[in-house]
């Protein structure tokens, strides 16, 4: 059940040699149609890498018949010389599959700052198109993965249509996407309107609202194909709905797996004066390291939480906010509620809820705690 | 060598019981003049303490007859009861003292949202003013730390006057001040004018630009307060280069005191467009959560500087930015310069060189690596 599941789709994953484990590290998914619609969103990092650049240009046609994607090294920060990496890798494929380079998109995900080994990348994807199936998602969605614990996919099963989707992404998880790969299938028959205007929503409030821990990779993509195999036009607002559907999975997927987390934390502010001053306030807490470490510690301290939102802007009476901790109000009013005693931490979900008493508008921001294993795993690895 | 250095101040340092510990946990300083003139500067957290609240009074008239400080409760969250019990603490030590109340500022730091024991603190202000002697300053610098490791002074002697220094602080320390208490005195006549205007300057170069753990507290407070013993007027350049002096050496310091660090790291922003823009570069690096893992894991992680700052708006073209790691040009232009292996971290002190090619202004930001030590000083330690 993967990026192969909706009809029109095949791919392949394959071990090309990056991944000095000889685990597998290249996947190639290929639309054959009958449409070739696409829609993308990238990182904003103004040090994006190579192959964002050539999928940005790549996708500018709302085109793209396949995507390579490989992990073991991030083709970043590697100048002239890794964007003709992207460009030679594209046309590689390309000329195999007998479509136009910039009909292929090109992903990176890995260390920052080395070149790619170009022989074993041309030598993968030459693998990779033999071996190309209407089975190989999952084979896919497992080359991409690079300190994530498991492949990470998911399937919206839509009535003679579906989408299908993969994902990898274990740190580097922040507000305006992460060090995440992301391919999304589907066979309904898009316009490239619909495609855009449904990924640019789904990723607002999924992908755009994790922040597992402040840092904003060079690498972030996220591509919808649609093969429109079913025959099937959708009402937008059903496909879009779908679409964020499987877009929440995977981040919730991404978010479970964080490098070294033991707790989801869902920070929900409630009674905004606006959406912005909602999310404001939840980005403030979820980018707390002292408010991370204290739920790692199962210590529901609202203390942390009132300071972190104190540093903001946001539209609210300091005196009038309430805290709750897995449903126990220990803030009210500002001052200190209900006894700390009565909140149980030792469950891996921990809900936070912020009442700004402030209107009526909302917004939930996804985090993890701050673990000994976080550090242990970006102080020995390398990326 | 601390506050009582300069001549006109008394101080002292006692066990209220405030902490568990039964170590020093609350202090007095006193200036005996002739002048109080005093100058104030205090956290910009919304959610700000009540001894904040009514230090920010206390000081509105540029002038402190005396500081009652205490740790082991921070007096944060605690709303209407909070401030009346700060507003006890002054009456109390002022009736004493026969001052006014409102030239008593109170400083507090430990848990947020708890009460103080009230009967411990005016029992132990009461011990506090027996205690009071022009030798009493490591007493109180003893009495003021909550994690610190040990106690912080300096002292700047001029010709004739001297101005001497307590700080504490060990985490929480983020720009725009920290969960930091600091009290500098000076027997220097000065005006209110004066004191104001080098105190704001001072800070704004040493507090304000370290950032240990991205997450400003409620109780940071930094007094000046000057005695005139001296009978000198300084030059007010001088004045506010050594009073800067005296700021960013207990900065200094508090960084290398900071909860778990194995490293203290200098960010310096050259060749900026403006003072602003280095100063936003810095900071954005100083916050990456996966730069400091890579600093604690002593590798020189290029990668992560930049994908730090290409999160700014500051003025830069990111393929002109140079990177040094302890003198290495790692990064050149922004991409790969000389080989990671020539940079040896193990040291302590690690200085990064971002070269932006956009200008002639610079900012300097300092900080600290993300440990185990870290994580586990603040999953135990509720605050």
């Amino acid at each position: 059940m993967s990026v192969t599941t909706p009809r029109g789709f095949r791919a392949a994953g394959v071990a090309a040699g990056l991944k000095s484990t000889g685990k597998p590290d290249l996947a190639v998914v290929v639309n054959d149609g009958p449409d070739q619609t696409a829609a993308a969103v990238f990182t904003s990092n103004r040090f994006c890498a190579a192959p964002v650049i050539w999928s940005r240009r790549a996708v500018a046609d709302h085109r793209l018949h396949a995507v390579v994607l490989n992990s073991g090294g991030a083709n970043a920060c590697t100048g002239e010389a890794g964007l003709g990496d992207s460009a030679e890798t594209a046309h590689h494929l390309a000329e195999q599959l007998g479509v136009d380079d910039h009909d292929v998109a090109v992903c990176s995900t890995g260390l920052i700052g080395e070149r790619l080994p170009m022989d074993k990348i041309l030598t993968g994807v030459d693998e990779a198109v033999v071996g190309l199936s209407g089975e190989g998602g999952m084979d896919a969605a497992n080359a991409i993965i690079t300190t994530d614990t498991h492949a990470k996919t998911a399937v919206f099963q839509g009535d003679g249509w579906s989408i299908g989707g993969m994902a990898k992404g274990a740190g580097m998880l922040a507000p305006q996407l992460a060090t995440m790969l992301v391919v999304i299938t589907t066979d309904l028959s898009l316009t490239a309107d619909q495609a855009r205007a449904a990924l640019t929503a789904s990723t607002e409030v999924s992908f755009n609202r994790l922040d597992s821990d402040g840092c904003m990779s060079t690498n972030d993509s996220v591509l919808l194909l649609a093969s429109g195999a079913s025959g099937i036009t959708p009402d937008t607002d059903e496909f879009t709905a779908a679409l964020a559907e499987i877009c929440l999975n995977l981040g919730h997927q991404l978010l479970g797996d964080a490098e070294g987390s033991s707790h989801d934390i869902t920070i929900h502010v409630v009674n905004a004066a606006s959406e912005r001053d909602a999310l404001v306030v939840g980005r403030s807490i979820a980018a707390s390291n002292l408010f991370k470490c204290a739920i790692f510690g199962n210590d529901p301290n609202w203390g942390r939480v009132l300071s972190s939102m104190g540093t903001t802007d946001a539209g609210f009476e300091p005196s009038r906010v309430d805290v709750s901790f897995n449903g126990v109000m220990l803030c009210r009013g500002g001052e200190i509620g209900d006894d700390r005693a009565l909140v149980d931490l030792s469950p891996r979900e921990c809900t936070v809820v912020v009442d700004l008493h402030a209107g009526s508008e909302q917004a939930i921001v996804w985090t993890n705690d701050l673990t000994y294993d976080y550090v242990r795993e970006n102080a020995e690895y390398s990326s």
